[in-house]
């Protein structure tokens, strides 16, 4: 049973809450559940049933495509506030793609099941239309991917992940493996080593087990630039 | 001035114009007018003006990005039928990418000017759907073709293309140059060259000035399986 607290979430989220009639409002308020999805959770991929749309309280989902011979490339992230719909795709005629759906860390969204998302996506168009603007929203982020991959060189793609990173984070020290860093770049790991190698001999950071620490922030701004 | 004949075209691709006012139809009718791009003419680039929503009415008009060093890659072709919205995407404020826009032929549209589009789509969610929904569509073309360049090794994307190139036509010949071809599947005129030399080794095809002659279709279809 959701709370005041988790409506009132859900209702500054679902931007079409106010051109819902009392009927569809209350549909949402019985189909939707809060679930906690743990860390490497796969929630959705290709050959999955269709979730539903998930709205994100706290933790990041990491939404990616996968090759047949297992390579991923990252497509982009979503955190606390932003919705998913691509788990909701099947009903999305328009969406003839699949994409792989990871929890990063451990996960809690309020999911509003694939029944309830295709009647109201069906007989209420700003339902349908928040789906679709919210995609497109992801073919920006998608876009956005796609030139670091294609145009820009790994020395770049790889000093903008890490510059972003501390700077989200507000830490110097990134605890991520080179094969996870590899994944949100779409590099190999092998690439990533090597690269991290150089950045260290220049002075920019050091290594260490399982972390790396950004020692001259300047240097790397610089590689951004 | 549209005849007949325009409007029915327009009615049948603007499928939300059952949803508009009569005084919404007669602003379409009034501010969209045909317009013939001559081939090789760029209609949208990331400093254009914003042109408006395009309806094909014959030709084919290619979408790109562009790297700062001049690198292009094909996101998808549009033809006959065909709605482009990205030339009006600075009206949809979750459209934060530019895109190139050039025609691949001689190319006649229906160009609805940005103000009329941008009214509507404020005024009217169905407009406004319509775009987003339309977009999508080309973000499913744009993931499609993000998967080939990435996870597809080149003798298949060439393979792919060339396959697809001569069933679209009917017609054996295709009569592009190795550079056109090379932006289509996103990569270089000289690995494309080379590729194409590889498979007249193998007997698929004959290179001649500015044309490229399939003679063993079979052997070309199981390139692409």
């Amino acid at each position: 049973m959701l709370t005041e607290l988790d409506l009132n979430y859900i209702k500054k989220s679902f931007t079409f809450w106010d051109k819902l009639s009392t009927k569809e409002k209350e549909l949402i308020e019985l189909n939707t559940t809060k679930v906690t999805y743990h860390k490497g959770y796969n929630l959705h991929n290709a050959d999955s049933e269709c979730l539903g749309v998930l709205l994100i309280l706290s933790g990041e989902l990491r939404i990616y495509i996968l090759s047949e011979d297992g390579r991923e490339v990252t497509l982009y992230r979503l955190n606390a506030g932003d919705t998913c719909v691509l788990s909701a795709s099947c009903i999305l005629n328009s969406i003839t793609f699949d994409v792989h759906i990871d929890a990063e860390i451990d996960t809690e969204v309020y999911l509003t099941n694939i029944k309830t998302f295709s009647t109201l996506s069906n007989q209420n168009v700003y339902v349908e239309n928040f789906a679709y603007k919210n995609t497109v929203e992801r073919f920006s982020d998608v876009m956005w991917a796609m030139e670091q991959i294609l145009f820009l060189s790994i020395d770049k793609r790889l000093a903008i992940f890490l510059f972003d990173e501390i700077n989200k984070n507000n830490n110097d020290i990134i605890t991520l493996t080179h094969e996870q860093i590899a994944k949100y770049i779409g590099s190999a790991r092998e690439v990533v080593s090597r690269m991290l190698k150089v950045f260290q001999s220049q002075d920019i950071l050091e290594l260490s087990r399982g972390q790396i620490h950004i020692t001259d922030k300047s240097k790397l701004r610089k590689l951004v630039q």
